[in-house]
């Protein structure tokens, strides 16, 4: 019997392909879902059971909050990185992670197919096939959604045809959970026009009163919440959410770019994602020079760009990791933010490594360091081509 | 006699320049002020009547409103232009636009000297001498008050001497208003840690209720706000600050590198910039291609940070100039933005030129133009050189 | 009776498809051929009695050239473009501007369909498909070779058995010729390693003794040869090929990546557009600014790829053609080659927008324009924030 | 009695210091001679015996050939770094390596002041005078010729009235010899025109046979030549110049940018840096991706500016140097060139890394990994975005 592993979420798409795969297919169904921090304990349990009610052989939950930061996460902060200035990647970058996992499984349970539940509509389906297309070449990708073109009535109806009991109904939005973010599409979103209700966000305003949070990262990551310290990061961003989520903070729409070309925009709520890159790249511009602020933009727009259209696996992002690694050498400190209903302001910093110090000299007052002599010579030259090339000009035209 | 053209603000460091000029060197002084939105008719004439009480031989007051717009700010719109992702280069640009004033103003009057009230600390003094080398290489640049490295106290003493009257107190904070936004220093900004209080704002929150305002963009320029269409993009300009000013929206505080070196930190509230910025970037993202808003990224970035440092005589900038204008063709069409205390959203747009268009395929939604077939055929060669790099070095590895 | 428009070069590949369209298929085929440069007349000729006497309905030769240039040549020139620091695009270009001719002319012959002869093993097969896919999208596309993957010997038995008389001789090695270089495909460049002999170069060495040319630039066009000038550049560029050319210059072989994402290599022999591209850069490095000189080059190391994937239908492609432009506003003056066997060198320039101008100062000498003391401060400044960056790291280090 | 540190070659200028700090400043003056390849153990004895005789009080001889390679040519390597597109900055690069070591050993013998013979007029004063304010910016930096501007003349006629004999004479071409390239400037050089004569070149024509070659990379360092191997890439480079320096190859006029704004000339030859360089960049061409190719370019070029620019030590080289460095793991195989008087051609390569394998598609020909139905989806979705850009605005055209 041929063996296919399934990406199993429990949701009305995957409960179709476990019942597709092994009755009219004749596949041995191996699901597994990658938790990436969407998901408690007990929906996980949950999902197992549903899972083998629908005839799966075996089910695999793999936890891959940690894997996630390691792999994704981390250069993500390094990089400062919000796609099209907004959205901090929130579900491109669990794909990433979450194919990962499956592609690795499959190859473990030696499988003659991998399966997804994507469409053919969105950005996930690129995703998938592309990870298995490079880790499991040999491998058959099945997707029964997107080469059937099923409608959700008729996923329905043949399931209940099959006798499975589930929650049919539809829900109003959207919306995809990770530690990284939360999506929330639907409705407003599907147009260029209109911003989610407040009822759409999953996350609510319950804290009205005004809160200091001191976030202290060592070479860039996350390692310190106020007086607490974390022995992976992953748990200072999750007490770091709690905290700063009840504010309703972080919530924005993206409008974007898919990578099938067209432009689709959905809303997310990423609060403690959003106080993260916010309050990094604060502690940044004390502490890195110039030249080093700018080259991180620059790759990090590329590698936030290129993770986006599912290309993790290309070298070059190996490179660029080992460029924003790098460059975290000296991005260690805190950071201070306020906290406000629906809104934060990173209000200082205080690192060892800070270049604002007063002892080589404060903007604005005299110094030792240099003169205004100094200056003047630093201006002339600096200005030096550029007068020429007017000079050159003006030298032309005045002989005409 | 020698004629020196000294760009004059009225404040204690070109006043003492004035008597400087005239009474110890023996100057002509002809003083010159450059509106770039801040000063109001009154202040003007306050201004004139100061600079005759000091004893200019003439004073100048340059309307550069339009000018700065047309040769500065238009592009830092178009460019979607904020230092370090925060600062609409308030300052910085407004400096251009009056040091190619002044420079102009010391051409026509064929001065033999130009000066200016810079201290030897801060990017302004580059900013001046530059130009002014560039433009106007013959002529010499005097800054008094770098050269001979003056206190407060002494210009105050040297005016007082010479029986000059004015208000010598010294603000609690420096502030400089243009009309693409207010900078406000001191305190809380001299050092990394600490953001300014309430009352240190010179635009106080006085609208509470949420408002929705329209924008309307033609070819990337402001063009109308709500159902007013403006003749020139400055009235609209000065119209929406209006609007949302009360709402104490576009505070922050930046930290950037001067020209000089050392990092520094300054307040700035922005509120019709920020909201400019923000709105015409959620249009671009609706109307332009991936490539063009990542080259727009990465061009504007060098253009905000060259202009920040002086050079905008730099003919880069005119290439890069022509690039942003070609760029802006299609960024036709109305954005909505909603208002509130201290905070703003974009809430959508409208565009004849919206690619989000429902014709061409609703995101996660299935169409007639392409079918998961393509999808599945784009991802396998999307990905192919990336697969054969991992399958050869597994290859190798394997081999080992 | 359907209409399809035929892109045909005469070769095996498209005589099949003439036959096939018509026979088998039963389309009225109109077959049109677009000359970039590399045919005479007396082969376009032949080509069209051949496309008569395969079955075509009618037959269109299209005379690209000046076209060619003005899309797409000039931007290359302006560019300095070599792929991968090596090749004109001699191919690549050219079949843009093949495929945007054929795609205009199915369009007003409102065809039906439009067929082109690719394999589906190369590049040429996107291109040609992506740019009918964006001019004319409604309009089918048929690629016989390609669906079918026929060999060479199947269409040979075909076109026998139809009574087709040709020559069915394969040409030992693959040439493609146009304005902007020759292509040399097979045996050698199949492989990693070895390169064309001597005899598989379409132009021969025939000139031994050196010989000097002058090549007259005008807004970073080509208008001159020696005292030559010429009303369209592709005039000139033909002029200067014949001097050029039998010196047997601008040889090599491109290693590259292709769109579908493995790598090829071919030989291409380019003598004139080598001479004009390495003449234009040197004029640039004297006429433009250290900051122009860069951004251009990373501009048209993107537009060069872009276009070599196909994408000049892309609007990016048009602002980077403003700034293009917009750049060569000086590079205007005469360069200076010598030419020898094998080899070419740049000996000169002479410009009046030289900024190498002895006015300002030699390199290497003193001048009037700064002093010693003048670079002394400037370079105190230009290194001041690294300067701070090894205090603070030494201080910190020296703490421990 | 303070102490001097200086940079000492035993020409003119550095002699002139010698007497100059010692009898006029009364500095005791400790020189050093850093070798970067340009000086035979003869040569540096009859340094070291200049030295004493103009009365040093230590000299000391550093031999930097091999950290210069460490910390400077390897990532020039890895870069393919050439300037303008031309020139392997071997000047540029070698003075960075000079200065450190020389602000090394002031640091080390406790130097009250630096000296360094640089006239005003160069990219060199800038240079020194970065590094050393850098490394050591408590310390003097004295520059006797620039500082009073000294002719050639006055410094004869000084040394000669202090009784010091030396040749006089000017050469007529200035030569800075290193391992990674001589430089040759002077007369044809110093205007915009002429190319040097055959006799101005160091190294003479001796080879008329072709010959092949064989340069082994490992990790991207060059370790070994045809069958040798060599323990340190410094060895290759020297062993590799002997076979190719007799060929006469890699000799070319640079035009660039100085530090200072002037635009300069200067020839050079560098004939193994020009052979490892471009069989370094074709075997990358078979090994590494697109988007790696594309980024070492971009992060390239600026290293290289940079490093020309005198700040190697701002920290953003180091993250660039691990972005290199990391872009290097699969730069492995060899790389074959033929040698022919004044030209040498890159035939092929041969690596184990080769991405262009027979097992994933032969460019050209079919295979298994996809199909022209995948290409056919591929092109589609690849072209999505400009098609619908394109239908957007016809649309509206249409409509008008």
């Amino acid at each position: 019997m041929k063996k296919v592993v399934l990406g199993f979420s429990g949701g009305l798409d995957t409960s179709y392909c476990v019942k597709y795969l092994s009755e009219e297919k004749g596949y041995e169904v191996h699901s597994v879902i990658v938790n990436t921090g969407g998901f408690s304990a007990e929906e996980l349990q949950e999902i197992e059971k549903r899972a083998y009610s629908l005839g799966v052989k075996s089910h695999k939950a793999v936890d891959a909050v940690k894997s996630y930061y390691d792999k994704v996460i981390r250069y993500l902060v390094y990089g400062n990185i919000l796609k099209n200035n907004t959205y901090p990647l929130s579900v491109s970058a669990e794909r990433m992670s979450q194919a990962l996992a499956i592609g690795e499984y499959a190859k473990e349970m030696k499988a003659d197919a991998v399966a997804h539940g994507s469409t053919g509509a969105g950005n996930d389906q690129v995703r998938f096939d592309m990870i298995f297309n490079i880790m499991i070449p040999g491998v058959e990708i099945i997707t029964p959604i997107r080469d059937m073109k099923l409608s959700r009535e008729e996923e329905i109806s043949y399931l209940k045809a099959k006798g499975v009991q589930m929650n049919f109904d539809k829900a109003m939005y959207s919306i995809n959970k990770g530690i990284w973010g939360t999506s929330v599409g639907g409705k407003e979103t599907l147009t260029s026009d209109g911003f989610l209700p407040e009822a759409a966000w999953p996350t609510q305003l319950t804290k009205n009163d005004p809160e200091n949070v001191k976030l202290v990262f060592t070479k860039g990551e996350l390692t310190g919440i106020n007086d607490k310290t974390f022995s992976h990061p992953t748990d200072a961003i999750t007490y770091l959410q709690d905290i700063v989520g009840p504010f309703a903070i972080g919530r924005d729409i993206h409008v974007g770019d898919t990578i099938i070309g067209i432009k689709g925009r959905v809303g997310f709520e990423a609060a403690a994602p959003m106080v993260i890159i916010k309050a990094h790249h604060a502690l940044e511009k004390h502490v890195l020079t110039k030249w080093q602020l700018s080259w991180k933009d620059q790759l990090a727009q590329f590698y936030g760009n290129w993770m986006h259209e599912g290309q993790i696996m290309d070298p070059v992002m190996r490179d660029i990791e080992a460029f924003l690694t790098h460059s975290q050498e000296n991005v260690t400190g805190e950071v201070y933010v306020s906290l406000l209903p629906y809104r934060f302001q990173v209000t200082g910093i205080k690192s060892d490594y800070d270049l604002m110090s007063s002892k080589f000299g404060k903007y604005g007052e005299m110094n030792q360091g240099w003169t205004g002599e100094d200056v003047r010579g630093f201006t002339k030259i600096f200005g030096n081509q550029t007068m020429i090339w007017h000079q050159v000009k003006e030298s032309l035209e005045g002989g005409k």
